[in-house]
Order: structure tokens, then sequence, then C-alpha cells
């Protein structure tokens, strides 16, 4: 295991030693690695092996072969069972298993997302939607990839809206047994990894009907193939999704059942059972809490999406700044050499707000996952702790899928045409990376469940209801609290005022006015859309849907307002641990980048809404590029305290070929010139 | 072929009869279609030819065989030759010529590249850069293929910078032989198709030297491989470039010579010719204006990128469009049945705009290309005539390709799942698209160009300066500039004066007001920025070039702006030609919606410059959304009237399947309603 002092020899500062202050790459690795650092030490470690890499230019099947092979390197030696019990195997960390997942991404995604489907998914609902017997009997194939599972929700007809899903499990009560059945082609099991090819089970998701009575979704056991010759049971089919934009290395299908049979016992009834003569009883009286619980361990997939999906960006800044930091191209001023990259000001403009929003993700994802470890393990588990896991997940998983699709996609395009060719990475990382943006609930959907949540309290009547029901609650709750917003506008207002640019600049950098700037709009946005909704209070139930979808785009930028808001706090909660002074000197220049951009991409609101004058926005923006021009330096410290080794990176392009390339040209011009050879150029020799 | 009134036939509206004003679907189809709509509907016709379809799932290497034979059957049936002189067996015909090139990307973006780099790039550099000697010689094989050849203009350490290259062709006066040699590794030329695997000529760009003195870059047509064993030629070495992000059909590679002799006669010397005694001779004396002039041939290409990115759009609205229009997703207020997603207010949200934007889009390429046809047949071919077209091809091509990768990811998402399926195309022609911005011209170095030519007159002494030369010649040109400028305010300063909100809105839809709200903002930025570059006129070449990077940022802002009233201009005029009243209402609002889209990007601008009040910048975003519900019902024929069939769409997600799959499940439950067989939902069930 490496230690904190060989992590300082192997990443020296980089800034020019003129460069005041400076980084402690080493310091700011270890903060980044966060609380659960020596297992992600140890993840990366594992992962640097060349078995788990994914292999460019493989056909579907090949990959699709390759990633159940590295799954199976993974159940025996990669340390994945930490989130299960320690009395089946595991170790009852349920954050530290997380944080070893996420990394896996910089294996190759579709490995990520496969041992997603199978421990995240398959056998984490066995866990938490089964009982002591199912564990028993379901759990040690799913754990030791001897039955690959489907996690069999989705349907080609519903994504997202899983309550209006058409499988039904209608309980036989003569022979004890339910009847799985997807009655219409919509009701097909679509999208489900492992259900191509390689899965012999599922957990299946299906309306449960007993004694006449529709008790909703619920989850069973059913054994899809025989696992000897591969064929599927009687009265299960499938198709092959085929081809996908990119995760190729998982064999994506769609299952459909016609009057499939499995026992009483297979029905996951931790939340809800059927006796035996089909008496269906439940510790949760409300069947639209019980969903919400039931649905509740699906959390788990989107903080692990919002860690994996940081850990791209992560790994997108290190390929394009390490670039950006050797490639030099057009003369500029410069006298003998052309301009690197990384000077051109609208090359930091492209890059440095993204690194800047990445550590903001990082740090985040960090206080997500603990927040997660604290729900999952017990420790902080009130409905409360859940309902703030879930709205918080829901905001930071949409802010960085997205957020790592354009951080590839400007990586990429920074690269030039090297960029784009498969050997550097950045195009397979973002194809990959595509469908993370709506898979797990689709990133516009979880930003209306945010804006649900900040309307109003997320509760119980509000969560199965539906849209026309929402604008009604959320229309009486939030018109009384508009009337009860404190006033915040203290120090934004002062901002408002007079004063010079220096100090305005001055002002800006005050981790106070940056925090009230973003708590003000936050607050305010929810407050006017509240009074928005108002008319929807009395409306009837059409009308009242119209005013909410009416006010849906304003909605969902309420949302987005409250994720900008996590993230600038967050990073500022991680700088506030940091006491290396030049560590966190620069940091605090990085965190001021991140919240004067999002000021920046805002500007309209602040002006529109009297917050700020048109002079100090000017002034946003040009102290966002004198914070450009101070980050500069630190650029490649930054990205190197990701802690990443070209193991994990892998793109030819980040290696130093570039700069080996150009000092050999540069010595070939050199002596070309010192041995009279060279040719003069027309114009010179017009002239003369 | 097929008449107008077939297609009136074909396409009648899909607005619902209460939709007032309504579009004449063929009308806008033959007004998109433009000047070349007959050679547009004849290559379309072609083009459904299922023998010239991506082939999904191909290897790399099936791919690059398989566009190898379609670019064959291109040659013999595709009317490919429009472009050459009539004596040549060509039509002299540049503008349809182009029309039918951009429409091969509905067959697959690799054949519309791998086409490009032989006829439009290998081809057009013997015809436009040779005399009659070399059309002779080398045209007849370059267009048959029968030579296909490759464009080695770009090199591994020099992209954008083309005038750096290292790329050596010295005059051997003894043996009457040019001398090719890449005397490094970055010197390689790198990223051309058809150097990998197909190519066994190519038309090289090197530093000609003859006589002890470098004339500059110019291009030598320079054979590569065996045409019987496909094996390299003495002195020729290479790498395949390998697998990329997209356009896995071309074979991309690399090249380097090492002393390699080719005659004296194959340097394509229009432009500049070296004599037997090694004399070197041009009819133009700037170095730098030749190298540009030489250059100016690749204009083509971008204006044929910009139309195929335009047609990418297109097809991912159509694909989008059509299954919001199908596709339904949670009850909302409905009754009984869910909400169809175009419905939705953030649907709208996010694909109106681009649709409007690809309209704009799809006037200014049309536009685009009737300037290239005059330029390239003559008939207006002065050099402000070149200047103009090289600077549009670059404003449109940088916004246009960037418009299509934001438009095709858009949709993709807008499918949710479904959209990352192979089978519905969008993800592949993304992929494929992606580096349409960093080639031909990388955009953010395109958007220099046009800035630099918006800050003052794109002179020859211009041309061929670096960084530190420019600032200071911009700054010279444009302080002055500045203090001429035209009062373009009036209007503008109406609106920001008083009045109520509905006049406010009544301004926001006239034509004027648009055009001056987005011309002043043009105007204003370049005098603004020249103001800024001032101090860089008696700076030193350093420091000059110092200032131009700090406001390196700005200048690519104008250079938008300036894109952005490009597009809004060319909607304009196209919308002035249609004469139907209820197409022209449609139309006006959509491009209402696209003005003011622009306008609602850049309010932070015009608040700060107070060209709008609060007030009114309040009343952009409420009256864009009263455009998105008047645009609403008429989505279906806007995206029809693109002209596009099943055969050219081919998106099985876009083919009626999804409301056949609703229809089904609704007759489901209705059967079930009625036979008194529906189980009663569990809350009905405990109320009872």
């Amino acid at each position: 295991m490496t230690t904190l002092s060989d992590h300082r020899e192997q990443r020296p500062t980089t800034a020019p030693s003129s460069a005041e202050p400076r980084i402690d790459v080493a310091v700011l690795e270890q903060a980044l690695l966060g609380r659960w650092a020596d297992i992600r030490r140890e993840a990366r470690t594992f992962l640097a092996d060349p078995r788990l890499h994914r292999v460019e230019g493989q056909t579907m099947a090949e990959h699709r072969e390759t990633v159940l092979e590295q799954l199976r390197i993974l159940a025996t030696e990669g340390d994945v069972l930490r989130a299960f019990p320690k009395a089946l195997g595991g170790a009852d960390d349920h954050g530290g298993s997380l944080a070893r997942f996420e990394e896996v991404i910089t294996a190759d995604p579709s490995l990520q997302i496969k041992a997603g489907v199978q421990w995240g998914l398959f056998a984490s609902a066995i866990l938490h939607l089964g009982t002591a017997e199912h564990h028993e009997k379901f759990l040690p194939g799913a754990m030791s990839v001897e039955v690959p599972g489907a996690f069999a929700m989705t349907e080609t007809g519903h994504g997202s809206d899983v309550a209006s899903i058409g499988t039904t499990a209608t309980y036989d009560v003569l022979a004890e047994e339910f009847v799985i059945h997807t009655p219409f082609r919509a009701a097909w099991k679509d999208y489900l990894g492992n259900a191509a090819l390689h899965g012999t089970a599922a957990v299946v998701f299906a309306q449960v009907i007993t004694r006449g009575v529709n008790h909703g979704v619920h989850a069973l056991y059913v054994p899809l193939r025989d696992p000897e010759t591969g064929e599927f049971l009687p009265g299960i089919g499938g198709e092959d999704d085929g081809l996908k934009g990119g995760l190729n290395g998982i064999d994506n299908g769609r299952l459909h059942f016609d009057q499939v049979r499995v026992p009483r016992t297979n029905l996951l009834d931790r939340y809800g059972s059927v006796a035996p003569d089909g008496t269906y009883t439940s510790p949760i009286a409300s069947p639209g809490r019980r969903f919400f619980t039931m649905l509740g361990t699906l959390v788990q997939g989107r903080v692990s999406l919002n860690g994996a999906a940081v850990n791209a960006s992560k790994l997108a800044l290190v390929v394009a700044v390490t670039y950006a930091n050797e490639r030099r191209q057009f003369a500029g001023g410069a006298v003998n050499d052309e301009v690197l990259l990384l000077d051109y000001a609208e090359h930091q403009r492209r890059l440095l707000p993204r690194l800047a929003q990445t550590y903001a993700a990082a740090f985040a994802h960090e206080q997500l996952l603990k927040s997660f470890d604290a729900v999952f393990s017990g420790a902080s588990d009130t409905d409360e702790d859940r309902q703030d896991l879930e709205t918080i997940a829901a905001a930071l998983k949409s802010t960085s899928t997205w957020h790592a699709l354009d951080t590839l996609q400007t990586a990429r395009e920074a690269c030039g045409g090297a960029g784009f060719l498969t050997e550097n990475r950045l195009v397979s990382l973002r194809a990959d990376m595509d469908v993370y943006v709506t898979f797990e609930g689709d990133n516009t959907v979880l930003l209306q469940l945010v804006a649900k949540r900040l309307l109003g309290d997320y509760a119980k009547e509000f969560k199965d209801v539906d849209a026309g029901g929402v604008a009604r609650y959320v229309a009486e709750r939030a018109a009384s609290a508009a009337l009860h917003r404190t006033p915040l506008l203290r120090v934004v207002q002062t901002l408002a005022d007079g004063g010079n640019v220096r100090r305005s600049a001055g002002q800006l950098r005050e981790t106070e006015t940056q925090r009230e700037l973003l708590t003000d709009r936050v607050e305010t946005m929810v407050a006017e859309v509240a009074q928005l909704l108002r008319p929807a209070t009395k409306a009837p139930r059409e009308k009242a849907a119209e005013i909410f979808n009416t006010h849906q785009h304003a909605l969902i930028e309420c949302a987005r307002a409250h994720a900008d808001l996590l993230l600038w706090e967050a990073f500022t909660a991680g700088l506030d641990k940091i006491t290396d002074p030049g560590t966190r000197q620069v940091l605090t220049w990085l965190r001021d980048l991140h919240g004067l951009s999002v000021v920046e991409r805002n500007l309209a609101w602040y002006l529109i809404n009297g917050r700020l004058s048109a002079g100090r926005a000017r002034t946003v923006t040009s102290y966002i590029d004198r914070l450009l021009t101070r980050l500069r330096p630190h650029a490649q410290d930054l990205v190197d305290a990701f802690g990443y080794t070209p193991a994990h990176v892998r793109a030819e392009v980040a290696t130093g070929a570039e700069a080996a390339r150009q000092e050999e040209a540069r010595t070939y011009y050199r002596r070309q010139r010192a041995s009279g050879d060279a040719p003069i150029p027309e114009k010179s020799a017009t002239r003369s």
C-alpha cells in the first residue's frame, strides 16, 4: 500500500518556481480521496490490472464475453461484497463498497455497470426486498455470479414511471404460485443488463394481484434460463437490444413472460407478503409509501453513478490538461516557439471552469456517499434522512452526469483530431457515459423530483399522486411558505450598491457573498414558482395539471439552481478542511472560479432581479478572467491530484509523446540552422 | 421524379383541425429544398437505396470495405462529377454538386466524408491547384476512383496551422525531381482518409524548397502504393490511425516520406512553378496571399460540411419530434391516458428552439451555397467575394456543426433509453458528426478568423502575420472605425423605455426589433473589443500578443454573435419568399422563436448594456413560452417538411411502432374493464 510520502514523491508540484502559492499535491490528493481513501487506493491498484481493462475494437459479442470474464475476476478477487451483511460474507460497509465500484469506471464503464447490475441491483434487490429465507436461497448464487441476474423493472412502455408497468404477477391460490405475465408488447421488460445473454435469473417487478386486488408493484425472483444450455425456460422469451451508443460490454435485452409460474415464496416479501390463502399483508399500510420504500434502494445506483461520472470527468481533464500543457500551436507572440495550448485564454476558459466544477462535484459526492453510508448502515436512517438522501442524489446525479458528458466532449475537442482517436480514450468514455443521463432515473425527471421536494415537504401524500394533484399540493404548501422567507438579501444588496471595481471583485471573492448570491437565487426562484402555481390550488384536476406544466421549465430551473448551491457548499466545506496554506489558496481561487462561473451563467437572473448592477455584472466576468490567469500555472497539479496513474488514464496523447515529438522537431531545426543548410524563407530572400 | 402534388399527397398537415393557421407542408418542403431542389430530390431517391446505407455492427475493417464499395457505386451511378469541367466529363455545376454530397449523410456520414476526400479534396486539389497537363494525367483516375487518393495536408504536429508544416519538397536540379521528406515524427501526415489502406496516391502538401529558398507550402502529386499489391512504394511508410469515435468507414492514417522522389512536373503548379533549372515563379507575388489562395479551395469542404451538419440536425429532429408525438408517459392531468411527451413544456423547450435554429441554419446554408456557386462558377468571383465566402463559411460551419452535436444529443436524450439504441440512429450519427467540429478547420480557430475579419478588413498584410501582428493591425483599424459607428440603437432604446408587457411582446415580434437587437450586439461588441485591443497598437510584439490573448474569448464571442445574426437574417430572407399565408404565419413564429432564443441566451449582455430593461427581459422569456405553445401543433409538419422518408430516417422509434404498442395496451385494459375482470387497485379496495 502506498503511503502519503510515496505520493508526495510521485507527484511533485509542476507549477513553475515563480508561482506562489503552490499546491502540495499529496495533501490535495489525500483530501480528494476522502473518508474511503484506503479503499479507493486499493481499488485503483487492483484496477490497474490489464485483465480488467477495456479492449478497444472488440465486436459487441467479444466485448460482452470479456466483461463477463472480468466480472468473474471481480467476484473472486475484487472485494465486491463489502455492502453485504457480515453474516453473508460481506463487510456491512455501504460507503466503502460504492467507493470501490465508482473506481471501476477507469477499467471499463461496461464493467462498472455490469457489476452494478449484478451486485447493486440484482443481488441488492434480493437483500433489501427479500427476507432471511430469500437471502439463504438466492443470495449465494447472485453474490458469486454463479447466477448472473437481471433487474427486470423497466418496460418498453414505461421507463421512469415504474408505477405504471404492465407486467402482472397474479396469485393462484390452488397452486400456491404466482403467474407472471406480460399482457402486451409495451409491457415487455426492456434495456435490462444480463437479459440478452447471460442472465439465468431475474428480479422481476410486476403488479401483484391476489384475490382480485392489485397491490401494486412488487419484486419476484424468477429463473430465466437453463444454466446448462442457456435456453429460456418455458413461457419466457426475449430479444437482444443489440448495439448501443456505448456500454456494449453489457448484454441489454428484453424479456417477456407468458403465464410463467413461480412458487409463492419467490415473492421478495419484506414489504408485502401473500399468505398461502391469498391474503395480502404489508408492514406499510399506504400503497404509495410502500412503493417508494421498495424503490428506495435504487438510490444506491444513483449515488454510485454520481461517483462514476465525477471520475469520468476527472479522467477527461487529466487527458486534456496534460496535453494542453505539452501541445503547442501557432506562433503567437513567442519569438522562437509556438504557444502552449493552455496558455491561450480561450483554452483556459474551456477547461478550467470545468475543472473547478469537477472539484465541486467530487467534494459533493464525498458528502453524498457519507449520507448514503449513514442511511444504509442505519446510523442515521430516519424518513427525513432517506428523503434528503434521495433528493440530493437526484440533484447530484443529474448534474454530474451531464457535466461528465460536457467535460468529456470539451476535452475531446480540446485535443483536436487526436481527441477523436479511440487510443486517446475520450470518445469511448463519452459514448459509454451517454446513457448515464437517462438511466437510473432520467435526469429531467429527477430534477422535477428535486423541485417538488424544494417546493414543499416531500411528504407521503405527495408521492403517489399525479401532476394535477402535485400542482394543487405544491401550491398550497409553498404559497404560505413564500410569506415567511427570511431576509437573505443583505450582503447581496450591499453588492448592488455603489463602490469601485476593485472593491466589487473583492466582495465577489468573499465566501459569504457567493453563498448569498447562490442561496438567494434558489429561495427566490422557489418562492416565485410557488406563487405562479398558486392558481392550481383551487383549479380542477386538468386545469391544475396545465398550470403545473406551464411552469415545468421554471421548476426544473429551481432544481438546477439548488444543485449549483449544493456543489458550491460542498466545495466550500471541502476547502475548509485543508490547512496547507498554498493548497488552500489555490483551491480557494478554484472555488471562486466555480462560484462565479455559476453566477456568470445565470447573470441575466441576477440583473433582472436587481441582485447585481450592470457594473458588478461586468466585474464577475473580468474577475473570472483574473482567476483563470492565476490558476493556469496550477492546472497540472490540480489534475495530478486526482491521483490517477498512466494505468488508469491510458491515453496516448497524455503520455509525454507530444512533448518528445516537439523536442525532436526543435532539435532538427536548431541543427539545420547551426549547419547553415536551412533554406531561406522566400520573404527574406526577395528582400535581400 | 416526384412532383409537387405527389408531395402534397404524401405529406398532409398533421396539425389538428382546430389549429389555425396551418402549414402547407409541400410548399414548405419546396422552399427548404431551395434552388437545387431537383438535384436534392434525385439524390434522395438515389440514396434511399439500401446498398448505400450504413450497416450497423460491422467491424472497422468490414465498414471500411463497405464504404469503399459504396464509393465505387457513387462513382458509377451517383452523378458525382458535377463540379468538374464539362470538358472533363463534369457539369460545371458547383452548387449542385455540393447539394448532392450533403445529402449523402443520410446514407452514412462515412460515405459522405470518403466521397469528400476523393472528389472534394484529392481530385479537387488536382483540378484547382494543377494545370491542364495534371488534369489530363491525374484526374481520370481520381474521378473514377481507379486511384483512391489521400489529401496529405495535416501533420501530427500541425493541424489548423498549415503554414508551419514540416514536410519538405526539395528540388534536385540534376535529376529534375522533387525530394519529399518528413524530417521528424511531428511532420508525419496524419488523420488522412484513404491513407491507412485504400490510397494509391496522394496530394502531398510540403514546403517547396529550390535553390536554397523555401517558397512555402505547395501541393504535389505523389504515388503511394502499388495498386496491384497494396504495398507502399519505396521510401513511403505509414500507420493506421485505428479506431475512432465515429466515421470508422474511413481508413484514416499517417504517412511519412523518406527522401521520396517525384518528377518535377508532379508539382501542382498553377500558383507556383519550378522550372527545370530550379527557378521559382508564381503569378502571385506575395507568399502569404499565394498560400491563402491555394488554401482557398478548402472552403468547399466547409460549405459541404455545413450542409451535411444541417441535414444531420434535421434527421435528429425528425426522429425526436415524431417519437415525442407518439410516446406517452405519466398521467399528468389527463383522465384516461398518459401525456404525449411533446405536450410537456420542458420537452417543447428542449426540441422546438433547436428546430427553429435548424430552420435558420438551413436557410443560411442555402445562401452560402449560392455564394459558393457564384464564386466557383466565376459568376461573381472578386477577392472580396472569396473573402466573404470564406468568412461566412467559417462562421456557419462552426455554428452548424456544434448545433448538430447539440441537437443529436438532445434528440437522443428526448428519446430516453430508446435513443441510446443503435437501431434508432441518433447515437451513430452523433458519433460520426463529432469530428466535424474540429476537422476542416477547428471551430474555435475558425471563429477567430471570423472575428479578425469582423474587426478589420481581411486584407493581405493581415493574413500571414502572427497574433502579435494581428493585434497591432486590428487595433489600428478598428479603433478608428469605432468612432464612426452609425446610431443603430433607436428601436432598441424605444424598447427599453416604458410601455406595458403586451406592447413589449408586440415589439419583440417585430422583424426590425429583432434585427436591431442582433445587429447592435455584433457592432457594439466589435467596437468594444477594438477599444480593448487599442493598447496593442504601440506595444512590442510579445506584449501585443498578450493583449490579444487576453481578449481572445471576447473576440470569439463577437464571431458567435455575428453567426447568430447571419442565421437570423437568412431565416428572415427565407421567410420573405413564402407567400402561403398559413405557412408564413407559422414560420414567422418559428423565426421569432429563433431570434428571441438568441436574445434570451445573451440576455445578460442586453441588460448590462442597457439595451433591455429588466421588465422587457422577462417578456423575452414569457414570449418564448407563448411561441412554444403556438408552435407545438405544427411541430410534426415542420419536421415532415424536411422531406425525408423512412428510407432516409431508418429509426425504429419513429416508425409508428410506439403508437401501435400503446393502442394494443389501451385495448387490453379496455377489454379487461369491459369484462369485469380488472383487478381493483388496493386503494379503492381498502376504501370499500
